[in-house]
């Protein structure tokens, strides 16, 4: 299988690098970039003798000739437009960006503060949170990869929303982020000596992540659901961590929960659950595709706090695009994916 | 005013001496610990030519003969004992450790999981949350000072909590700490390469601070209040950003609740409320006694966050203390504690 | 006395503020910048209600009507220009940039690749170490303040160099620094991502600081000396340490250098020779003023190694800024500079 | 081929673990330690799920017995009293403690300040330093793998050491490593609230790995070379920089230098030779096992500066290790060896 990757120079196109360089079935085609043509380890030297392939101008036609699947890791709009010139082309596409993730275009726009791609093709568009969209996956020829943060919060809420075992108005996501996530752009906002030592809370309740992870958990509950939700920068390159706080319906205690969430990740490889008064940390994912989840239910208050980590880089982003890949073409869904996290 | 600072070869102690070695009226009249006797210079390098006094063993009846106020930096339960065989000799107390601050002893034995102080003692121990308890504290012999979670949350919710415009039992309290809580004892947990690149939750609905919270909770209320709160930490040195969310009970927008929490925190100068729409982080208040808190209120859900940040050794624990012992003495709230938050 | 500081966005322009708001003699005056006239506290919510004062537009007029002293936190080039329309004026300057360091008008334009400023203005400029040229800075109206690697070089030279105790080619200077060296202008190569978990050594051979550090050595040698000196960018905020290697011309043990240290250093207080076998680590002045040196000689091998640390943002730039200030207006040298270093 | 880890549960151990894993031809057969008998992933939570091996204590003859080859990721002394339980049983055995790399048994007690192993084993151990040394290693039954250290600043030296292009007495190795060298085992030295924004010396011209490298450069030169040689703690957990001067015999300019480099290390993957004006970071190498180089050469003093990064864990211990396995065992180099750096 060949693939092309647009938008490579940022981190989700390294990633990609470094994930497909090495995957067993699929074979990095080209690279392709708005920069000059260059080797990508003149961006990238952690990948001179490794991967010296050229940065190429985006030629939709050329790429849609010769490759099989496309990973847009552009920026959001940028996405879109491309999305609109590769989809009758026959190529598969896997977006990274937010731009193919919400079904309402006017939520779309609301939130993304810009015009949306037309809605005949949000409606072709398959969400790509591999655990539960798997059978729509297989199917899929337009793909939007879910954003890293509704990653981890949708995995993490998925086995109590499915069940309807907790009041859907009591929601709150605390997450917190890597730098990585911002982007390889300069900003002064993301300068080593303004992090360093540093941890701050941006966009409150006014994420562009808001919207996707209510339409999830609104298709599962039924009903529509509302969300608190902040995000927040730690002082890492790598890591999600989305602590969750819900209220139960009825008094279950941790360990039927955590035995409800092994069941309801039994044959996912890629999910790992704790046990009873384990809890993740975001290094012990790093580099990794997995997503690992802990869980408490608190007597004194009828809650249940959920922890899930991921590498924003990996299953937030290129790990889970490769893992949807592998899913659209029939492999083995852990194909190219087996990196150990890297600990310490 | 003579200081004496017991257990200064802590985090505390260290920060104690820092402030105090430039105080302008309280000087630092003996320091004390448990180990060698030596300058403390050679525990503490950057103190090199500015403090080298000798460290000396813990005679209660020579310190308070001698001094004026002593300060305990010491762990819970060697706190307890020592303010046992202090609290008779008519020296001021100012107790950094957790061992006076909870009213009700049975609930000490419960979370901090060993034998409390005696009750009558606790009677007389005043909770020194400097901007709320002002009164008390001048006439107080005996001081309880704040755990560094509690002060960051209490500040954070006191406007609304005594103005009753939330739902009591609506509290979820996400708070994250630099590692210099963990204090200077080696453990595995707290190594460099465990934490670095990390980020973890701990003592999830465990920690002994929820009593301390609740028990000011419920005073300001009037009714018992209960929370949910998680701990975390941040690979960074110093900071606490506690993350809250409350429900309202009425629609209040962000402006009127800035506008109320201006008022509460108006002559209290280490409070500062950041305008609509900005939050700090917790570089801001680097090395300083401040606290500042930004908040929102989200009309999509009746919810407001409340973010409040300080330095877990200044206000957290060294610099409240210092600012107690300037209330208990009558000198100017500031006195020694002007310096400037180190940014970046 | 009263102060205006330039380019007061930058890093050193915020240090000159967290220095200068407390100052007992030296008040700020007018604080200024390109940009917008806005207050400072919105490019540095740390000062929020510390520090308020409006930005301006820089008049050199009406600043040297104004002010006692202008202290330039202005980039390379900037500076040039800015000294020339002060000189005239009778007001005291101290340029932050390396514009004035250098008394060769053709090496600067070598080195930093643009034109120097007139040589007439270089001879009135006097080299601020403020250590070893104390008297002609008492008398100084312009002064180039030095460069943060110099000064950690010369001042862990300058006791075997003007005793001549060294090969005088032997000199390698291994130096490192935080980011904060880099400024607050975005760019790729400071962001946090690229940064964090990493280690770079940059302008290797090439760095504008060795003919300001040769400058120095000659002129305490007598004859001209050539360096090695190399530049590394270490993951903390603040901080400088040169790791110097010399070949002592005779054999002199640790012990006897280090008398030779303390003595060249008597009555300098922010000078602090470590004793044998200590070394000082770079947090162990955060935040101050402080210069630590630590040696030892290698019987081996003939060398000594000298390592020399400093906070590259306070006695590398805005803090031995402000005690030439202290020493140009016949005030205490430490005035304003006793902050103790932040530690942890 | 099956495998046994000795001393599993320091960082060495773990690497081993997250590389042999995934190694197509070594398989894990054992992992053993002096700990309770527990599942690995209880130590390492970041394995569960992965590799669920249970610890077992040592018992050598049983591990000779079944394994083909013995890894001792333990420390000084303990090593060495394996190694001779282990050398008569006709087991591989490859060390990665310091125990076996000096062939003078004195020097050896000089610098680790304990007993050396016996003269007649030390003859036995093949010094691993894989890219030089392979042939001997092909027939190696008992290896002694290289330091950290030692690994980063042999190879940057070799090309020219072995071509007596340099002084032999001029050699200065500035050497910076992560924190991870410093293994699991609690102290205060390496707690995060030390480490972090810090940047500390240590062990100035006292380091046992002084003697390693003589040794080896000694052999490569024909007569006895002594160096000086620093190592610094960067705030980082992994990896390695050496910054190298050395002086050049004759005027050669960084260009003929290169092609020198690049010949000296063609046919080796892991050695990485930069372009001329670039030089690697040591992120650029984080989680492989490269080992990355770049030069200059300074027609100003006649010195060549060579910087060389690595992995500490990977070509510094484990990575290195299985390289040389694989060699021993006549298997590709890189096999299990092929993972990209992990950047950012």
């Amino acid at each position: 299988m060949k693939a092309a990757i647009v938008g490579t120079t940022g981190y989700g196109g390294g990633e990609l690098i470094r994930i497909l360089a090495n995957h067993p079935y699929i074979s990095i085609h080209s690279i392709h970039s708005t920069r000059d043509e260059k080797p990508v380890s003149e961006e990238y030297p952690h990948l001179t003798g490794i991967f010296d392939k050229v940065l190429t101008k985006i030629d939709t036609d050329k790429i849609a000739d010769e490759a099989d699947i496309v990973f847009l890791a552009t920026p959001s709009k940028v996405s879109g437009k491309l999305v609109e010139s590769f989809f009758k082309k026959g190529i598969k596409v896997i977006d990274l960006s937010g731009d193919l993730r919400l079904k309402d275009a006017s939520a779309y726009e609301e939130w993304y503060k810009h015009e949306s791609v037309d809605t005949s093709i949000l409606n072709e568009a398959v969400y790509g949170l591999s655990e539960w969209n798997r059978e729509q996956i297989m199917n899929a020829n337009l793909l939007a990869n879910p954003g890293c943060y509704p990653t981890a919060a949708l995995l993490g809420l998925a086995p109590v929303l499915t069940e309807k075992l907790i009041e859907k108005n009591s929601i709150i996501i605390d997450a917190k982020s890597g730098v990585s996530g911002a982007g390889r752009s300069p900003s002064m906002g993301t300068l080593y000596a303004e992090l360093n030592e540093n941890f701050k809370i941006y966009k409150v309740n006014e994420h562009q992540h808001i919207p996707e992870i209510e339409q999830q958990l609104s298709l599962w509950n039924g009903e529509e659901v509302k969300i608190t939700f902040s995000t927040h920068l730690i002082p890492v390159t790598r890591g999600i961590m989305a602590t969750i706080y819900v209220q139960l319906k009825e008094d279950l205690n941790t360990s039927r929960l955590i035995d409800l969430y092994k069941e309801a990740y039994d044959g996912h490889p890629f999910v790992r659950v704790r046990k009873n008064g384990v809890f993740p940390s975001v290094k012990e994912v790093k580099g990794s595709n997995y997503c690992d989840i802990g869980l408490h239910a608190d007597s004194r208050t009828g809650r249940m706090t959920i922890v899930s980590v991921i590498d924003n880089l990996m299953k937030g982003a290129a790990g889970q695009a490769v893992q949807n890949a592998n899913i659209m073409f029939g492999l083995e869904e852990t194909a190219g994916l087996k990196m150990i996290p890297l600990y310490p």
